[in-house]
């Protein structure tokens, strides 16, 4: 089933109103296992509103319109729905005492813009509004559902709710009874993968390698949200549920130690709930991130179950003072050095008394870089206590990417330690093969 | 000049992901007096694309296409415009190698997918993407301008400002030379002033009071980036230059102290700046915030000049032990209190060295909160040594919220005491008026 939206209104292009209702109804549709398909945003320009209902009912099966219900003369969606379907307009006495009942009790006195409302294509059904003055209204047009919706969020959601999906599943059984259009698919299994450490591009190469035969019925879809990357599995057909499971355990045994959770799950989620699960608890010594790991962990509820004590060492004084970093460390090594992060986990240990540690130390930039130690060098230390280890990493990237994607594979790192699972894992492959 | 925008991706339908680049190539149009007329959203899906990509350039001056240029199989802007122009694509040697000059100092090794990136449709020019590795493109279909930009965000964001507003600006001078379109003024003067500590109602609810005749010819514009507002006056006409001066100086006198800088100065920038000019450097002792001062402080490069120490004390133990505060402190007066702020101010001071500290303790929530002590309540301290003063904020909001707003708030306070200006200012008024 083919849903479009078309949403009306100059406030909407001008980028001063965010438009919220059509990410609220397109994840109610998800309910139905439907996505629109196309979404149109439109001033108020009745010739292209028209022109914009015509395209838009030729290749849908439903449409939902939104706006344009108001009481002004900038509210144009009857009038475009009208002269679209060469229908005209006339006063509706459903809708006018609808009207008349939302305005009588606010002791509100209808003016003709008001009464305007009640003006609708002749052959249009209302739908009711039960939170606001302006009634929606609906008809099928060129075999596609068309539905009026008013603009005001709390309206539109009441509406979508308790009548737009009630009517869009009731259309879409009526053709998949009729047999013309059989692709609603009430069956879709989705599951949702996510993946740390991995490139969206690597992914798809592995992807591309592994599986170059791509079954048809199983449709891919990936979502950057760093650092994080998110698999969507969704399954069509009637064994969608043990042909999802399937490829769930497909990827789970190519990308295994990748995968941080389902659905949502943060990094920052991960490792807590890793950390807890262990009865561990955190302690961070931080250079060049200045204190980002400590507030991505503390961003998460719970958090002070497994964190208590974090140290923005920023110089050399302070790594000295507070982590007890020996000054013939620093002098010998540098403060970006193998030596000076294991004295940071080492002094963080002890100052805290937590079970497991981690520092940082690296040259964020865009100044600090040498030859040897160029800009985007870190080296990341972690462990318990007798058992600290180290790995450098170079990331030649802006400031801010630098210290995102150093958090990122600390806490990693720690999460992998902590699950017993391998740390010596090439993060973000590309990248580290050439750097060696 | 009509300019249409089509967003493309699978997540922009799905109601997953909110479009943010539209709403902010709208606003940055508003500089050239112009207003998208026509937006359209579609998923990954070759033919609408390409059926999109006609419809809209036939009825628009400028056609600016968003997202689809990644490397992965579901990327098919450059395929689209290809087909729809009745073009052919083949590697593009200068995109090609802006794809090497970023990968290599990178050292990441570009695969198959990766150079999929360089494949353009044969007419296109590429437009430089100097912070990501896809570049756009343009060509001009039909006398319309098109234009193919990154999906990302912030990639979007530099090439709206550095290139594709330029490129809309000359395509419009060329179509007001042919006398066709003359809409667009040029001769537009714009100041930008940013403000933290204020709401964009209270804001507009002063103007509507102290300036109630506002001038036709001088164009006000309010954007939240949270948390700063930026006001931009934007000036009309042949004096246009004075007429700006004139505005920009009475915005300085009403909101003097809440203005920290111009165009797109950060709270972060203003707070180490305003550091740096007076020799001070600044400590943090953080227990609701974890560490997020700390990390906004150093975001910013060349912030070891005024920044050595950070301290995220999450428990009472680390309190003690790190900062020196006193258990009969914390025994009599609980973590979230004066007495105990101003306890770990003196302790950073005294563990850094440091010139002037700042301490922040409150209850983030969701859970912790009591009748006395809510969820939302922080106690925010700071000062020199022997002049140390705090206050009692209750800012009851979400998590995350929460933690931003009191990491704003701190710091603004400091930003405040170090150039001398009151802090004993009514930040977000409306929120304390209903607080209380």
């Amino acid at each position: 089933m083919k849903i479009a939206l078309l949403l009306t209104g100059n406030e909407l292009m001008s980028g001063d109103t965010v438009d919220s209702n059509s990410a609220y109804i397109a994840q109610s549709l998800k309910d139905l296992n439907l996505v629109p398909f196309v979404k149109k945003v439109v001033g108020d320009d009745l010739a292209l509103l028209i022109s914009s209902i015509r395209e838009l009912a030729q290749i849908s099966d439903v449409l939902v319109i939104n706006g344009g219900l108001g009481p002004t003369n900038n509210d144009l969606t009857s009038q475009a729905l009208a002269e679209a379907m060469g229908s005209t307009i006339s006063r509706n006495e459903y809708a006018f005492n609808e009207l008349k009942k939302w305005a009588e009790p606010r002791g509100f006195i209808l003016t003709e813009s008001n009464l305007k409302q009640a003006d609708l294509p002749d052959v249009c059904d209302v739908i009711d509004n039960p939170v606001g003055s302006a009634v929606g209204f609906r008809c099928i047009y060129n075999e596609c559902l068309i539905m009026c919706t008013p603009g005001v969020p709390s309206e539109f959601k009441v509406m979508v709710e308790n009548q737009i999906l009630p009517l869009i599943k009731a259309h879409g059984a009526t053709q998949l009874g009729t047999g013309q259009h059989g692709t609603m698919q009430l069956s879709n299994i989705i599951t949702r993968l996510r993946l740390f450490g991995i490139t969206e591009s690597g992914l798809q190469d592995t992807i591309n390698r592994v599986f170059p035969q791509w079954p048809k019925n199983v449709d891919l879809g990936f979502r950057v949200q760093m650092p994080v990357i998110e698999i969507k599995i969704a399954t069509l057909g009637d064994d969608s549920a043990a042909l999802n499971q399937h490829w769930v355990d497909k990827f789970t045994e190519y990308f295994s130690d990748y995968i941080i959770g389902r659905d949502s799950t943060r990094l920052t989620q991960a490792l807590n709930r890793a950390l807890l699960e262990n009865g561990q608890v955190l302690t961070v010594a931080e250079s060049c991130t200045g204190g980002a790991i400590a507030a991505g962990i503390t961003s998460e509820s719970g958090s002070s179950k497994v964190f208590e004590a974090g140290y923005v060492t920023y110089s050399n004084k302070v790594k000295m003072g507070t982590l007890n970093v020996k000054q013939q460390t620093l002098n010998s090594y540098g403060a970006v050095s193998a030596e000076v992060v294991e004295e940071m986990v080492k002094g963080a240990l002890i100052a805290s008394s937590s079970s497991i540690g981690l520092a940082v130390s690296g040259i964020a930039g865009p100044d600090g870089g040498t030859d040897e130690k160029p800009v985007g060098t870190v080296w990341i230390a972690w462990g318990e206590k007798g058992q600290v280890q180290s790995r450098c990493f170079h990331l030649p990237m802006p400031r801010t990417a630098f210290q995102n994607s150093v958090t990122a594979i600390a806490m990693d790192l720690v999460r992998r330690q902590v699950l017993g699972l391998p740390t010596n894992v090439d993060y973000f492959s590309e990248l580290k093969r050439k750097a060696q």
